[in-house]
C-alpha cells in the first residue's frame, strides 16, 4: 500500500502513519515525483492539481480536515474515486485557548500576582484598555489565522505575520523581513505558531527579541526551533535583574523533554509546559486516517463526500 | 443636591458619590418615598417606572450603563429632563476575562505543570473535551449573566443560578436552595459573582463545598463573604495531602488586603489576587457621573440622549 502526504509539517503526519502501517510505503509530496505516482491512497490537505493529476490507480482520498471546498474545486480531482474526511480535531481551537491563557496571563499581570504572592504582597497592578495591548501572532497557517482570530474576537488588536502576504479580516497583516520587524516593535505579546523550516531556524534570535518593546512577553507554542533559547534567556534577565522582555510561557523547545538542567526550567519568569498546547487533536486526527485506511482496505461501507453536495 | 441611585449593590455607588460629593444627598432607591421625592437627579439602571413617575424636580437622569433602551421604553419618562449615559465601562469584559483565565488554568492543567515545574517534571496531563467541563456560575445577575455567556461561548457547558428563577440563552439556569446543591453536583470549576447580601454570607460552607465533585476548583472574584475562607482552606487539603477541592482562584476575601499572615497567602493550590478583577470600570463608571453632576449643576452643555432616535 502506498500513501502520499500533502500537509504543512506532513512529516509528522508521514512518521506517525509509518509507525502505525508498517507494511505500507508512506511518502510526502516533496518525494519525487517517480516515487509518488502509483499511490493508493492520498492523505492531503489543499493539494496542488499535479498531486491529483499525476496519479493513476487511487484507492481513496482522506481530506485532512473538515471542509472539503478547496479539494472539490482542485482540478485533475477524479470522479470515481471516494473522499472521507476527518472530523474537526479541535486543533485550531486548543492552540487558541493556550494562547489566549498566556495573553491574559501577562494583560492581567497574572505573572506579577503569583510573583506578589510569594511575600503576601496584596498591590494591585493597573489594567490597560485591550486597544493598549497589540498581539503578534507569527505564522498564519490553518492554525495561525485561526488562533489570530480569535484573539481579535477576544477584543485585542493582533497583528499577523507570515512570509508572503495574507489577508485576514480584522487582522493587520504583515509578510517578509521588513515586515516582521515592523510587527515586532508593536506587540506587547508575541504568539509564534510558525512550522519549523529552514527559513524559520531562530527566527525569534537575540536581534529580533530585542526589536520587541520593553517588557513584552512571548508564548510559544509553536516549534522549540523558532526561538533562540539562550538568545531569550539573556533577553529575560535574571532573577535579581529584569531584562528586556517580562516573561515567557513555552511549550516547545530545541530539546524535548526539556532537559531537567536546563534553565528555563528554572527561570522564575518562565512557565514551562511539555508541548501540550495542541497534542491531542493531532492523535485523534491520525487516528482517524488510521481507520479510514483500514476500511478502506478491508471493503468496509464508509460515509464519502458527495461531491453534488458539496460536503 | 438630592441624588437618588437605583442599581445592584447601589451601596457602592452611593457611598462613593457621597464621598465625592459631600455636599449631596445621596439616596439608593430603598430609601422611604417620602425622602426619594424631589430628587435633582437620578442615577440609574433599569429602575421601576414609579421612581420616575414620583419625581417632581427633576434636572437630570444620568443611565448607568450605555443602552438607554430600557430606560426609553419606561412609563413615566419625563419628556423635558436631559438624559446623559454612562459609556460602557466593560466591567462584564474585565469580570468574563478573569473568570475565563480561571477556567482555563485549572481545565488545561495549568496549575499542575507549574507545580510540575518546580521540579523540572516534564509530564503532559490529558485534555478532556471542553463538553466534560461543565462550569457554575453563582449570580445572575448583569456582570453574572455576561460572564456566564462568555463562558458558554467559550465552549464550556454553563450552568447559571440565582436566587430567583432566570432565562439566559445557552445556559442551563437554576435557582433556590435545591437548584444550588444540583448545579454544585456537577460543575468542575465554580464562579461567584454574587452580591454581598444576608442571604449570601458564606452560601459556600462546608456543606456546600463538599457538594462539588472531587476535585473541582473554585473561582471567586465577586465577594470575600460569599465563602466560608476556613471551609474552603480545610476542602482544599494540605501541601502534602489533596482534599477534595483541587485548588481556587480568589480576588476577594473577608478582610482585605488580606493579612499577610492568612493562610491562604501560603497554600500552594490557591492563587490570591488583589481585589483586581474588575476595579477601574466601576471607579472610571463614578469618576464618569461625577462629572456629569458637575456639568449639569454648572450648566456647561452636555451630549445627552435623543429619545426619538433612541442613543
Amino acid at each position: 500500500m502506498k500513501i502520499v502526504v500533502h500537509i504543512d509539517e506532513a512529516e509528522q503526519w508521514q512518521a506517525a502513519l509509518a509507525e502505525a502501517l508498517p507494511q505500507a510505503t508512506v511518502l510526502t509530496s516533496e518525494a519525487p515525483a517517480e516515487e509518488r505516482k502509483e499511490a493508493d491512497y492520498l492523505a492531503i490537505w489543499k493539494a496542488p492539481a499535479h498531486l491529483l493529476q499525476e496519479q493513476t490507480q487511487l484507492k481513496g482520498i482522506i481530506n485532512l480536515g473538515a471542509g472539503v471546498d478547496y479539494l472539490l474545486k482542485t482540478p485533475g480531482l477524479p470522479k470515481d474515486v471516494p473522499i472521507v474526511k476527518l472530523r474537526d480535531a479541535g486543533m485550531g481551537e486548543l492552540m487558541a485557548d493556550y494562547a489566549l491563557y498566556g495573553v491574559l496571563h501577562f494583560y492581567r499581570s497574572m505573572d506579577r500576582y503569583v510573583e506578589q504572592q510569594q511575600s503576601a504582597t496584596w498591590k494591585p497592578q493597573e489594567v490597560v484598555e485591550k486597544s493598549q495591548w497589540p498581539v503578534g501572532v507569527l505564522g498564519l497557517g490553518a492554525i495561525g489565522s485561526f488562533v489570530a482570530s480569535a484573539l481579535q474576537q477576544a477584543g485585542f488588536p493582533v497583528l499577523g505575520w507570515s512570509r508572503s502576504p495574507k489577508q485576514i479580516s480584522g487582522v493587520d497583516c504583515f509578510h517578509g523581513d521588513d515586515g516582521l520587524s515592523e510587527l515586532l516593535g508593536q506587540v506587547q505579546s508575541l504568539i509564534t505558531i510558525l512550522p519549523d523550516t529552514a527559513a524559520t531556524q531562530h527566527i525569534l534570535n537575540a536581534e529580533r527579541l530585542a526589536q520587541l518593546p520593553q517588557g513584552a512577553s512571548v508564548i510559544n507554542p509553536g516549534r522549540g526551533s523558532l526561538i533562540d533559547e539562550q538568545a531569550l534567556l539573556e533577553a529575560l534577565g535574571s532573577s535579581n535583574q529584569q531584562g528586556h522582555l517580562r516573561g515567557a510561557l513555552l511549550d516547545v523547545f530545541h530539546e524535548e523533554p526539556l532537559p531537567s538542567d536546563h534553565p528555563l526550567w528554572q527561570h522564575p519568569r518562565v512557565i514551562v509546559t511539555p508541548h501540550m498546547a495542541a497534542p491531542t487533536p493531532l492523535n485523534d486526527a491520525i487516528d482517524q486516517v488510521i481507520s479510514y485506511l483500514h476500511a478502506f482496505e478491508s471493503g468496509e461501507k464508509l460515509s464519502t463526500i458527495n461531491p453534488e453536495a458539496g460536503y
